[in-house]
């Protein structure tokens, strides 16, 4: 533990003791979530008093859903995060901090003492300086990032706009959030064009030939792309200027380049920031031992869902008192494409090499083992690492079996079995027929973004949640990412072949006091 | 067919015609396979007066197989092509031509006519233009290329001598030679290096990830590798000098830098030569009508034995007359790697790349089919290229089973079956105990040197030839590279066991009168 985190704060916290003033600045889905896991370890407000600012005006919503959002196939109201709990406050923005006085300033001149203030104020799209981007203090005409749920209204005009007039949509960066806006904007019928200096998409998560095969499935499913060149500017009305001079015609124009995490606050009343956020040590505490971060604005999250929800239940514990020894100690980092028809799952680091540029007779030491399988033409692609027995990366491109399988052990951090092959073409896990949820084992993640397993849902079943839409609500799978709607579905499916529970009927047994179910939340 | 091959030459060749006096130059494994398949075609004589001149004082032997003489695994008397026939002079070498009189002059100044010459003078080995490598007319000590039973021995002898001081073998140039001798000289357990100039192995044959895969593999049979730099020159006493300027302390040096077609004699008397030899055209016939040439010496050969043998065929039937308007029409090629321990199988042309350095929006159009599977850890490494959903090219590195399916999907032109993934594996065939020998097809080729088919071993077999070594002296079957050993042995077994025939005694039925049969020779 470092010295930091035990530097103890005034009004001490723990059961019996002093009420903890703590206020969350950011309202998105870490800090939302954070207050949500303080509620649920201090339901009744005895140990926290929870203010958390928010300067959007509409409650905390899912950001990572906004593609679903534009495809059509989810509507604004899928996106809540649920109803705001107490302390909440929209439409309150924080513009600086006294941290000598333990007061926030908001943008309204209120003065909001605190105990612990926690930073959770996410990130913002990142503007490469280009002309024609900007205008005044906002984006030019045509002009948005995808980062809050304004800029996914904006983009649904910009793209509803290009369909009547027959044009197209630029996007401008390759990387996840880009890619599965476009497939957004082709499955509406837009004709939409990705433009990516690199010469492979998705390159911080693939290797070259996992980015061609991807590539492929991409072109197929309709959105284009120009690849090895960035843009030189943007012309509204006209298009987007090509660094080789091209012009791109385009109505529209989504800026998918990036974020950066928001320091803003944290700088001002200089706290220790370093290029990937607020400085914060394993217990999320920053170079002031009142104050903490997490999330995209912390240097521990690398911009995905899942970690910055693990760091909100290490946050609660302590915050709480729950469990004032908690650490976090990373998470196992899984980016899922959402787009539809292309199953791409990317695991740990798999931009390892093997045995590349091996030349001379030099021992291979420690070599990592690499096994690859290249099938462009029906779209599969997929990449093995596995050190020491256990898997440290995966490229899975066009495989589900095999990814669900690969998730479920990279994980656990279990050894990989040794028909390496069968593990990495999914031939490994019992057929669909013989297996599916009944060979799952109870400990199985199925919601990863949510950390659910397999047995919580049973439990919130068994407790009368009797559908997708009920486990959902009791144990909050399939509200993360959405990739594990599907496997909810069949687990829904098959909890009501094989385990029907008569409705709330407390006479049914004692299925309530199933010892996973204290794992389910009550909302 | 070309109007050079349609001249009629004098003494008309065909049933009931005059004898046409056949003149063969090169008593090696295609020019003795021509004699054979001349007598098999005319066993009387009474259309061709064959002569054969070898420069060799010993009868014609497989040259393939010379590795495994090193290695220990064959005997000398192993690499027979069986008894000379009529017409055999070895001993003898031409030494010119005079195609105005149609004679052939010899080293002893006979004077020998033909009405149809052919060239069947084979290869020599290339020797690179360095420092110390020739001595007088002859190699320098320690130094010896491997192209004949006399090169052979003087490598065995080396090889001896190093094991006997503790000292190393070095083997410039890593294509199939090469390495199958250096297999055999780590076999024998003997400190051996490749010198290879270009960055892996068997670069002719392999792409860079399968010739990473197979020096794994290598290194792991005991031959060392140094890849990406040539030698400077040969030592005798101390060893190769290296390009980089380092030294490989060796007690022998085997040159295996490739062959050059052997076409002195040829050019001499002014018939049109290339780079790749004697320039023929598909009915093998030379710019002269009345001069033939075939096997590694000929245009048309790529090196391998078995389109030689292929060749041989052809020209035996057009000058016996049994078919006057054969024509060779190509052979799939197919290489396999001689060395205990791997299992290498490269078909075809399996260098193309399919979708690499794609990058624009332009349609994929022709491109190639390519799969591929990397597994260095477990030394496998396979890719697929497919044309209109057939096999063009193949490397099949240790995965043996699925290289027995694919050389004989390739070998057919048949259309693969749409699981790709399981015939690149191998899995796509019956497992071994439910099928076998049983399961192949009768028209399956087993012995593709001599293109000897499971039908025929079978009606062999039913003719009295009742073991492996009666089913190759009957049908040539593994005389060739050796590698369908193993599946004639199968096949052996399988027919003892489902099929028994009670030795010669021809009251057993009319198996003899099986119509396969006749492709059986009466040797």
């Amino acid at each position: 533990m470092s010295p930091v985190s035990s530097v103890s704060p005034v009004g001490p916290v723990g059961p019996g003791g002093p009420v903890t003033r703590v206020v969350i600045v950011g309202n998105g889905m870490v800090g939302a979530r954070l207050a949500e896991e303080i509620r649920r370890r201090d339901p009744s407000g005895a140990r926290v008093r929870l203010t958390v600012l928010g300067a959007e005006h509409r409650p905390a919503y899912n950001r990572v859903l906004l593609p679903s959002l534009l495809a059509g196939t989810l509507t604004e109201d899928d996106l809540g995060l649920g109803a705001p709990g107490r302390g909440v406050r929209t439409g309150v923005a924080a513009v600086s901090v006294d941290r000598a006085a333990r007061v926030v300033v908001t943008d309204g001149g209120e003065r909001v003492p605190y105990d612990r203030l926690v930073l959770a104020t996410g990130a913002r799209a990142a503007v490469p300086p280009l002309p024609g981007l900007l205008e005044g203090s906002g984006f030019a005409r045509g002009v948005t990032p995808l980062r809050t749920l304004a800029d996914a209204r904006r983009l649904r005009m910009l793209t509803d706009r290009a369909r009547r007039h027959g044009g197209r949509l630029a996007v401008l960066g390759g990387g996840v959030l880009g890619l599965e806006a476009a497939r957004a904007v082709a499955a509406r019928g837009v004709a939409v064009t990705v433009v990516h200096p690199a010469p492979y998409v998705m390159d911080r998560q693939l290797d070259a030939a996992g980015g061609r095969v991807l590539a492929r499935a991409l072109r197929r499913t309709g959105v284009a792309l120009r690849l090895g060149g960035g843009a030189a500017g943007w012309e509204p009305g006209v298009g987007l200027r090509l660094e080789d001079g091209g012009l791109l015609p385009a109505q529209g124009l989504l800026l998918s380049t990036g974020a950066r995490a928001e320091t803003g606050l944290a700088e001002a009343c200089g706290l220790a920031t370093g290029p990937a956020g607020v400085t914060v040590d394993a217990t999320l505490t920053t170079s002031d031992p009142a104050v903490h971060a997490l999330g995209d604005c912390a240097s521990l999250a690398p911009g995905l869902v899942q970690p910055g929800w693990e760091q909100a239940e290490v946050l609660a514990d302590r915050l709480t008192g729950a469990d004032p020894h908690a650490r976090y100690a990373g998470t196992p980092q899984v980016t899922r494409l959402k787009a539809a028809g292309i199953e791409l799952a990317c695991l740990g680091d798999p931009l390892e090499e093997g045995d590349e540029g091996e030349g001379g007779d030099e021992d291979e030491g420690d070599e990592p083992e690499v096994l690859r399988l290249e099938d462009p033409t029906r779209e599969r692609y997929t990449k093995l690492v596995l050190r020491g027995g256990r898997v440290t990366g995966a490229i899975l491109l066009g495989v589900p079996d095999a990814a669900a399988g690969l998730v479920q052990l990279y994980d656990r951090g279990a050894p990989a079995p040794s028909d390496r092959l069968a593990l990495m073409l999914g031939r490994a896990l019992p057929p669909e027929s013989g297996g599916g949820p009944a060979a799952l084992p109870d400990h199985s993640t199925v919601c990863r973004c949510n950390s659910v397993t397999k047995g919580a849902l049973r439990s919130a079943w068994h407790a009368g949640a009797k559908s997708t839409e009920e486990l959902a609500t009791a144990t909050r799978a399939t509200t993360g990412c959405g990739g594990c709607r599907a496997a909810v579905d069949k687990i829904a499916a098959w909890l009501a072949e094989t385990d029907p529970v008569p409705g709330a009927d407390p006479t049914s047994g004692g299925a309530v006091q199933d010892p996973v179910s204290d794992s389910v939340p009550v909302l």
